[in-house]
């Protein structure tokens, strides 16, 4: 099942299921996708409802939301491909480096990726997305899969230089409007080893990144591990999980996102989320 | 005016103010404290209430939450002082270290801070905060003391080895029950000027860091010039300024706090945060 959160031409929020070329609300189940998935059966009750109802609004056209607009936590992973640590000249750590990104930071499918006026270095960063489900503490990692509800794409759009004026990640990774994520998640049945997905990224049709999923670092249970280690993950939470080598910053000369090109991230089984780039005030 | 969420005897979770030695309530202004910050008179709508009404519960004996149960955003600021940069062996930066911390890792004043079972490097932090009454983006240094509602008190709780397991303090800074902020806010109109302020920590009545707030090496208003240069402040947003020098981390033989310790941060005009220290499991 493709589940999506989307804004309705009366601009309600609203969050649905893919069937054919058309999206079926749920809104009858729970007030957002976030609080669907916090209900023990929702994604049955999602999968009954979507079973018997014609779409209520087609996908073409659809103004999408970040997937989960609302998260409790946005968890982020860095330098958790080797080639991507090695292009940074950093080391591989025992432990995965975590930092945030803030939930208005996000924006969804089709939406216009911001370039800051406070800085050109606008960098992509295709990464897969793991959506908690079932939340819990101490999760360890041979049952963390099955706290996971689904897979999506994540753009972790960072503005370079702002991340590099300290040590601390956070101040590059949160400006508004550069995290795009969608256009859906895919449900975790549909993707049992999600080691097997391949993971692309694309400027303006040019791949400037690509990998398999299986080559991280710390692998999605082992994160799971980790960061339930150090509080409790909610239904909903949202874990980026890295991305590969191939980063603008690191090329010669560097290649940055600018606005009228359009950045793609491709996951295999799950689709491609894809964006606009426009400068900030002209969004 | 002092602002405090409280949790009510039977589980409601209430906001109000500090009169004489009880709190008149305010949630007919609004659900939430932050809900109420963003009323644009919602600090005179409080002050009136105030004004024509008794206490509704006595101070003694009340369940205290952290000030701002559900903010936004939580932004921790790193190396604040040159103190603090000095003990770490880092060096000051042009623009300073932010970092987040969840909402889910707060408690209120009285409440216990939880060390994990994971370490016993349970670290104390004492922090001036910062919490946003207007929000905005861009917001200029000299404009910017006008967009802060009023200041409290904050052990930025930390454990050490899951702080420096990578380059990223986030693992190390968002344990469950790490978070002390409390007792309760003191409205800005109270506190014209925060350079003036001293901010002390002490560990069982032992002093271990004290300071004035003036010795900030990015002040108030330029943290929040750069913060809403990345992305829009909201009202409720919070902001962690920073802990001087004196962690526990640093001494020699290092100091951690341990179950049955008491810690306290008091910060001139505001309040003394005093919170006992438990055993993950024993909380």
């Amino acid at each position: 099942m493709k589940l999506l959160s989307y804004i309705a031409a009366d601009g309600t929020p609203r969050f649905g299921a893919v069937k054919g070329e058309g999206v079926v609300t749920l809104n009858t189940l729970a007030p957002t996708l976030r609080a669907l998935l916090a209900v023990p059966d929702g994604l049955a009750q999602a999968a009954a409802l979507v079973a018997s109802k014609q779409p209520d609004v087609a996908l073409s056209g659809l103004t999408y939301a970040p997937v989960i607009p609302d998260p409790d936590k946005i968890i982020c992973v860095g330098l958790n491909y080797h080639d991507h640590v090695q292009e940074t000249g950093r080391t591989v750590t025992a432990n995965p480096a975590l930092f945030a990104r803030f939930a208005g930071s996000q924006i969804g499918h089709g939406q216009p990726l911001v370039r800051p006026n406070a800085s050109d270095e606008f960098d992509y960063e295709a990464e897969l997305v793991v959506i908690i489900g079932k939340g819990g503490r101490h999760i360890p990692a041979e049952a963390a899969l099955a706290h996971v509800a689904g897979y999506s794409c994540y753009n972790e759009g960072s503005i370079r230089d702002y991340q590099r004026h300290t040590s601390q990640f956070l101040a590059g990774k949160t400006f508004a409007g550069t995290g795009a994520f969608g256009p859906w998640m895919v449900t975790a049945d549909e993707i049992p080893d999600p080691t097997t997905l391949t993971l692309e990224g694309r400027l303006n049709g040019q791949v400037v990144q690509h990998t398999s999923v299986g080559q991280m670092i710390t692998p999605i249970p082992q994160l799971i591990a980790y960061i339930s280690t150090v509080l409790p993950l909610l239904p909903g939470d949202v874990i980026v999980s890295g991305t590969p080598g191939g980063v603008g910053a690191k090329r010669n000369p560097p290649l940055w996102m600018k606005p009228g090109d359009v950045a793609e991230i491709e996951v295999s089984g799950i689709g491609i989320l894809r964006n606009p780039v426009v400068q900030e005030g002209a969004a």
